[in-house]
């Protein structure tokens, strides 16, 4: 597989993203990466590693794409950037995806009207897998803060997409779909989960009901169904959560005296395992469902394991032939 | 002040209703408290317990509004439910709150339709009390649940109850007012809160932008405006986080052996502090804004400590003109 890493645009690039691309190379034989931004910058950063050339190149761009640049606006204008260059080459090349950590809204509009999307789909989904309390299981939530304004019509899609995903990817079987709600039981929601409620029942999805936010953990359901507002208050809720709690304990042991201040060395080994699978390194990023080709977003603050794991998922999803699998679903549920 | 307690439809009725009440009698020599319920089994319950009997009187109701009945059917048919009883007894009589453990959905109608809304309200909200990092300090969410289908003048109105509420019950000068929405930049949103911000914007509010769900518990904000679909998610998710974190630790600790074992041992206190503060005794329920009395809802699994704190809740916004307050600030900003 070939994959572009676009190394510009996000917090630690491009050390991070190189060097998530060299652990990548290391752990994967068969992984070839193009590096996508200025080549002299990249170079200079290369020339002290050992890495298989034969399996790097560096595709140039010279200008980058920042947070601050309007993504509509940018993708359109800023043409010589990395995440531009990177699309297009995605688009037009014999390339099997694309990771970057650059500006979301930007690289969503550059998947949807550069790489273009899978003929049919409404609106291409940004969806995060969520760590549960299932050890090695991951939800999908699609969407996890795309498109903020939906209609049911699109939720329906992005359930055919996220159990595609979990289908070729994850190899569930028949994948459990539950739609986030304000309440379990089915008369529970607002006028668009109720709506999506009645097409999901409808669809030859296994589609288990509703679904609380307070579940979107648990790993009960496979892929968790939701407008991108929602989806996205939804998840930056639990980070936030999960920040407040530990910033609690801190304050709790240094209150405590000796007791707590020796309980806490004790159990350091697990509160630091805990603060791991609860990190963005876990938790950010996501990828994008619905685009003709594979696109990952890793998050802004990406160091260089979490582009060896968006790297990665890039790699699985194209062996998994998941856009081919995605159309094929999509089809099937058409006239469901 | 005179506080109605509906003893009956929550989980640990009508035991740690009474109890509660009794807790708060003893705490606060001013209140009256009136039980509404089933008479003979109020009465059998109190028979062996000492208290101020001038200050406790029992409401007659023999049937009880559960939580399996809907909401709108139940408050017309069962007239002779404790809620509904008490509901009417607060609308006509010479009483000063109303604090209940039963239906959520039951209280809000019954709240809109017998005790009635101040005038020019669209929609009573059900606003939950936030714990945050800062010490002794609260935020109001505004809705946290009781209205999924919102108009952005609705949420204009939310946020003038829950600034008239933080202004009278907690003292708070200006209180700032933040949007909960997915972004904290000013162009960011849904419709919704894209047209909720102009309305902000123009209002004669402590306006104060945007607020990620991220930071939902950091104390920046006193009143946080949400449409109930997105309150609900947000509240909902911490919540879900809040536990999974507790079982991950609970799991690791296991796993950790002797060594996390003695740790946790001597960590229990602060551990046992920090579940506290996140349990639903602290975050759960919540106050009506909007209607013409005090309507105060305590959370289905209330123990004894939960009502007493619910009951000095509703005496608290009674004894701080909380209603009146509500009706001032609202006809104040009618033309803003």
């Amino acid at each position: 597989m070939k994959i572009i890493l676009d190394c510009f645009g996000g917090d630690n690039c491009p050390d991070s993203a190189i060097d998530g691309a060299l652990l990548a190379l290391e752990e994967n034989k068969d992984l070839n990466i193009v590096l996508c931004g200025d080549e002299a910058v990249i170079g200079a950063y290369l020339a002290d590693k050992s890495y298989d050339k034969s399996r790097v190149s560096i595709l140039h761009a010279g200008d980058v794409l920042t947070n601050d640049d309007s993504p509509t606006l940018a993708i359109r204008r800023k043409k010589d950037s990395s995440m531009v260059v990177a699309l297009r080459a995605l688009a037009d090349g014999d390339y099997d995806g694309l990771v970057s950590s650059g500006n979301t809204g930007a690289l969503l509009v550059g998947a949807s009207v550069i790489v273009k999307l899978i003929d049919g789909v409404q609106r291409a989904s940004l969806s995060p897998l969520l760590p549960t309390l299932i050890d090695g299981k991951s939800t999908i939530l699609v969407d996890g803060g795309a498109n903020v304004d939906c209609k049911a019509s699109m939720l329906k899609e992005f359930a055919v997409m996220g159990s595609a995903f979990m289908n070729a990817v994850c190899g569930v079987k028949y994948p459990k779909v539950a739609l986030l709600n304000n309440g379990a039981e089915e008369e529970k929601g607002n006028a668009l989960t109720k709506e999506t409620h009645a097409l999901l029942k409808d669809s030859d999805l296994n589609f288990v009901g509703n679904l609380e936010a307070r579940d979107l953990f648990t790993g009960d359901a496979d892929v968790i169904v939701a407008d991108g507002f929602a989806g996205n208050v939804g998840i930056k809720s639990a980070e936030g959560m999960g920040k407040v709690i530990f910033k609690m304990l801190k304050r709790y042991i240094l209150e405590g005296g000796l007791r707590a201040k020796l309980g806490y060395l004790l159990l350091k080994p697990s509160l630091k395992k805990l603060k791991g699978i609860m990190s963005s390194d876990a938790v950010g990023g996501g990828v994008f469902l619905g685009v003709k080709k594979i696109v990952v977003k890793a998050h802004g603050a990406s160091n260089a394991l979490a582009f060896k794991n968006a790297i990665s998922r890039a790699d699985e999803m194209a062996r998994a032939g998941v856009v081919d699998k995605i159309a094929e679903a999509l089809e099937k549920n058409e006239n469901v």
